[in-house]
């Protein structure tokens, strides 16, 4: 395709998106309104499947694109609530039987000519947390703040749902001017990275040949955009249990297994871990549980905790170490111990010839000039690479597809923001999703409408 | 006063005690559906006052008996809720009002003559619980079950009140065939170890003579008496808060002060404490609760622990190095510490010259005799000393008592049980109660009808 | 035999022993003057073995005597130089040859008439410990001081031979008069009991009926006697080392298995291993040595530790757990670790049959005579039990003996001592030697003597 | 002074440097032969002022040099024993007494004009390692071998000190073509990093403008050039001594304070402190001693520990939670805890400016040849800045000359070596000496000659 078409097709679809602002902050809201804990989140996931309906967009979802081989984290005796509530709200029995139990859906955009494969994908949970009500809040003064008591969006996951649908709308609108394939992933559980492995390598990446993904926020104002983050720390959440044997403390400690002494055992060894001469690496045991009572002899402890490394090889090496302390200590006092992986993320990279193709398509889309500044621009602002503060499981789509000689790419799009992610007085300036939608538009035409 | 006259004065009231006895089982039966835990027992000391009322025998309690300085282990936000349950029971708003928010009474019985003073103290609190409802108990069967949700008798402290308040009634109406001044002390929290001291130290030992405490069931059978009970563990009951700094374990531990790694250091040093060469010492940490989140540092760790020891300096010692302990982790990682003692109790014991007193009243009373070993009698088999295991805060009492001259027993009173004390399953049987009400009277007889 | 003919025997050998006296002493003091330690007695088993060849005594030595399998705590690089230095004190070479590197000998007595096993043990080894030489001591005065640097008779092992010896003389004469076999075993590496398990399972105790041995001196002053010893404390005593892999500190910690901090993590577990209900029990990691540079990690680190227990059930369990410490210890780090047991000893407790026999025979004798305390005579206060405090591997012997079948009977022979066992000062009352050689006498006559 | 001037005087003073090639040659392997361990450099000291003597260079030393506030782990007891073998190999017993027991020297050669004033720094010390004499090792085949048995120059300073005095000896002889003043300072005991401080600290650095310092070989090859290493790690040498109370573990233990107890909870706290989100931190426990036998509660243990920082910060953070960790310990059972620094550096940098015109020095006198790497060179490769691994106490000289406003300069002076630095098997190019002699030479000239 020539330059010139490109852009032709760029201005339909970017005309087309700003038509379509409202619904966009409209859908952002009602996201807003009712969100869900990871692997809860069945209201959203039949939001997301009416639209798609609605707009006769083909898509799949349930056990056909999530491996349950990874499904870490997910609090089972919750589901039958969560369905329930999400049916109170309107969403019907069929498209709840379907879901099988799991979260998640992907939107599949086949064009009429054959070409690249390209994956996007959205993360959909929110946090439990109780939103904050002061007045001075945008979603207090626009009634759009949260509806399910204890829980809110405080990281942009609606936003990026609500990209992914228009998004998917305009795309497949304009399927037959496209060529491939496009699929746009809506991702449950990420946080506590509990859900990424599952759908990483449930199918929606084979054959794929372009990831893209991308986090509003964060550290970048509205306005910036940084292609090509970096710096994502590999981890692993874990939680343990050890297993004694209780005994009265007075009248015969000798026949006890004291589980909360292996506990405290395990978590002094743990924390001696982290001088590594390869790069960062943490662990952090941050919750510990355990005993019965004051004169009984532990027969159980609980402790939840994770490794971070700034490469998988680091926190690999870490995690085998920790298990080793873990399991040693359980010797020590002849106690059992149990693992579960509650989540976990790898590190990975942007590919350098995708972050050259975005920014050409930046560039050619006028998104961005260089060297100019002007405040007006929908970009004013990009970086190449910009270091990821913490961990995502978006790594393990990245890595999946590289691995299959595809090529990823994060991006970080600028929103200026209420308060820290995570925060109950989060909020980010919506004006961002427009500019989110347009930047994976261009990067997308510049990467599947090339020549053959 | 002369042997056949204290005989006689028995004989009497041993009658009066079996006329009472449907009385006596009623009491402990009542006693037994409405059990409530220690510092809360509303309805509990309000039915005893009520009792005391009808009968008309002068009582006082509330902050007069009780010393605040050692009330251990209360649970504050609990008490309203407690009492509300007790007017709604049908305890008066009057009797409510003037306990000031503490439980436990004392009776008080002054005779014609002037006499000796003798304090008895049955203790009142049930434990946190659910009865078991199996069809063969026989608390189903007779129907007088817990009707309070999640607390039970199942330590015998019903029958033990029951004793207290039959004692009150035979003994008044036979106040003036009496000398001296007997004190009946109902004491709230004994489970625990909380309530003692403050009740030891409170008033009620004022000028006395003499200190007659016991324990239904533990080791002894049915028609077995214990006079004499040692080997009480002195104890501590300690609870301990560790205050850090939380901070993100991924992004800035250094700016964290970890309290849940602080506490595993303070159990470990802890657990090596016992080795002690002049008797029985012992220490266990039983809960540990720490920490808010996997990738946070823990800003707080709670601990529950005890100390005990065969002898109060052994248990004294050991306390002063627990705290070392723990003062000392918390310098190691710049956490404060906070301490609560939430129970206590002494070693005591009993004192040979009451010792040799009581046998000879229970051989004179015809309770006991020498070498006679007929299963139909109130008591088959007696022992003069016998190992008592584990804490009570009984002996704050006996220690006190012991230190202004007086002289103290402790009695283990034979009754066969179901399950073991503080099991579900626990229930005792019911005609100990009547043998004794008869023990605790003809060793009272004995000890103060003695000639001036 | 008859009571006459016994005390007629009893008296010979009594006389004898006095008219003795002056070599008895003079035995013990040659052995004062060159103590070694234990494993390493060859002058000492020259010694005993010249005496034995002078007398025509027949006696035992090297592997008939011992189990290898319990050469415990043996220095083996130091045993060519012990043998060099016995040789330069004038033992011969066939003597030291015939040894096979084994000390200890064993004295064998054949009574004319058939009868009863009777077993003598007395210890061998000195302490590593340097004489003190203040005036006031009499093996200065008297000339008689060590003359090994570095090494002292400062326990009373000296005395032990001595009586030995001289038995061995006097029960070798006498033997026509006697029935069945005495053996008088010399016992090396008492100290750190090291040497007992080898010489209990090395054949000196085949068909025994009786064990006697003892100890001069501990809390027993001159003219005391104890009869049956209880209380020895069951122990193990355990070199562990722990092997890692070094690396350095700064540049490359990961790489690194740290021998120094799992050795530290073996420690404050195995420090919390003593709280037991069923008696007594102890650890202690008394050294350790680990690392070899500041900015290297350790890759070995060596402790030395005990268990002890008031049974040897006690002490077998703690032994137990204390091994699951230690592999726990290094499976946390992945280290290895090494265990060498360096000694041992169990409980045991002399036979009732025998303490019994044997007052009987002091009074026969008049060694003691029930009621009478004159201080002039030979025994002038007599305990049937006293407990010992510590360890001793003469139990291995008593154990093994009754096993059998056999009985067995610890003596505390009354010594008045100047310093404690094993301070630098010590020396003992050398009148006790003959009180010594006449208990064990009138004990082996009774016990051997008897009617068939 | 024009470029040209400056070439001029360049190309003279290299010809008189290459003339001086065997000299130099000889003056290392002089020093070779009799290694010194830090702070116990007699001999050496005693040899440099020979030579400044022979030549009439002015120096100072002794007390006059030396700042005694950070004499950092000198085994003073050892100081006589190394002033009497310096004597025996021929050092003035007037040298050694003006001494005044502090090794270190400080040529000072003042110009005839004023100008600016460079101090260069030389290091002294050799390791307490025995040579290796294979055969195919130069300083066997040439005969200059350590005649000191365990101790070797295996490290390169003994080249260090001959570029010293060479260096000293040409500037010395050229002052009257020179402007300012050059000071050549011979620091004692840099392993351990122990002198650094003293002597930074010391009066030689006083209105310096410039610093000078380097190492020979590390990671850089003969005809490589680093100017401007970066990347020391801060550190501090610790030593703790923990002091209990022993008691015999069996018999009374509860009357021990336990110091390998103590030092164990100590290295375990310490181990955990060093995860940092500002860069790397490093703490190692490398050697414990503790305790004096197995049955005894240890009354004392000794470590040697190190932190280490990418920052002085990062590195005086953790070594302030050290001393709490380690208080905290001790505060635990009761110990006494003694510190003893042994050694410390800190991290520091090279200034740009003097990089860049150490760079334009190279140039001009043809050391080094933009684009050109030509083996036959001098410098055939030069990095601006290079890592160096591990800490050095020069730091402390660089960062006292910045605080005044002066500027630093540390080089890496390649030299091809046979083993790694502190291996036994150490050995280096001595054609390298020359090159370094050379650069300093340029890099002087171009520094002190500047136009006013």
């Amino acid at each position: 395709m020539e330059c010139e078409e490109k852009q032709a097709l760029t201005k339909v679809m970017f005309d087309e998106a700003e038509q379509l602002t409202e619904e966009l902050i409209a859908l952002r809201r009602q996201f807003h309104q009712y969100p869900e804990v990871g692997w809860l989140e069945f209201y959203t996931t039949g939001k997301i499947i009416e639209y798609l309906k609605k707009y006769e967009i083909p898509f799949r979802y349930g056990k056909e694109i999530a491996n349950p081989q990874f499904f870490w984290g997910r609090e089972e005796e919750q589901i039958a609530l969560a369905k329930e509530e999400a049916k109170e709200l309107g969403i019907s029995n069929e498209i709840l039987e379907e879901m099988e139990g799991i979260t998640g859906v992907e939107a599949v955009i086949t064009a009429k000519k054959e070409g690249k494969v390209t994956v996007l994908r959205f993360d959909m949970d929110g946090l439990p947390e109780e939103e904050a009500r002061n007045e001075d809040r945008v979603p207090v003064k626009k009634h759009f703040c949260s509806k399910h008591e204890g829980c809110m969006h405080a990281c942009g996951h609606d936003g990026h749902m609500a990209m992914g649908l228009i998004l998917a709308r305009i795309l497949y609108e304009n399927r037959d001017r496209l060529s491939g394939e496009i699929r746009i992933v809506f991702q449950p559980a990420e946080e506590g990275v509990r859900g990424g492995k599952s759908f990483a390598t449930g199918g929606v990446l084979d054959h794929a040949d372009y990831f893209l993904s991308g986090h509003l926020g964060m550290d970048n104002k509205s306005g910036e955009l940084v292609l090509g983050t970096y710096g994502f720390l590999a981890t692993t959440k874990l939680d343990v249990t050890f297993l004694g044997v209780s005994a009265h403390a007075g009248a015969s400690p000798e026949t006890g297994k004291n589980a909360l002494l292996c506990a405290c055992h395990a978590v002094m060894a743990l924390q001696t871990l982290c001088q590594d001469s390869r790069g960062v690496s943490r662990i952090n045991v941050g919750v510990m549980k355990a005993g019965s009572g004051r004169n009984v002899i532990a027969d159980r402890a609980f402790l939840q905790l994770e490794t971070r490394g700034e490469t998988t090889e680091i926190e690999q090496d870490l995690y085998e170490k920790a298990i080793a302390c873990i399991k040693g200590s359980a010797m020590m006092y002849g106690c059992e111990c149990q693992f579960a992986i509650k989540g976990g993320a790898s590190e990975a990279k942007s590919d350098e010839g995708v972050i050259k193709r975005a920014k050409q398509a930046l560039i050619q889309s006028y998104l961005w000039t260089e060297g100019q500044e002007e405040k007006e621009m929908d970009i004013h602002t990009l970086y190449e690479k910009k270091k990821f503060k913490g961990s995502e499981d978006v790594t393990y789509f990245m890595k999946e597809v590289q691995k299959e000689g595809g090529q990823a790419l994060y991006l970080g799009i600028g929103a200026n923001i209420t308060a820290p992610h995570h925060n109950t007085q989060f909020d980010f300036d919506e004006k961002a999703l427009l500019t989110g939608v347009k930047v994976y538009l261009a990067i997308l035409i510049e990467l599947m409408m090339q020549e053959h």
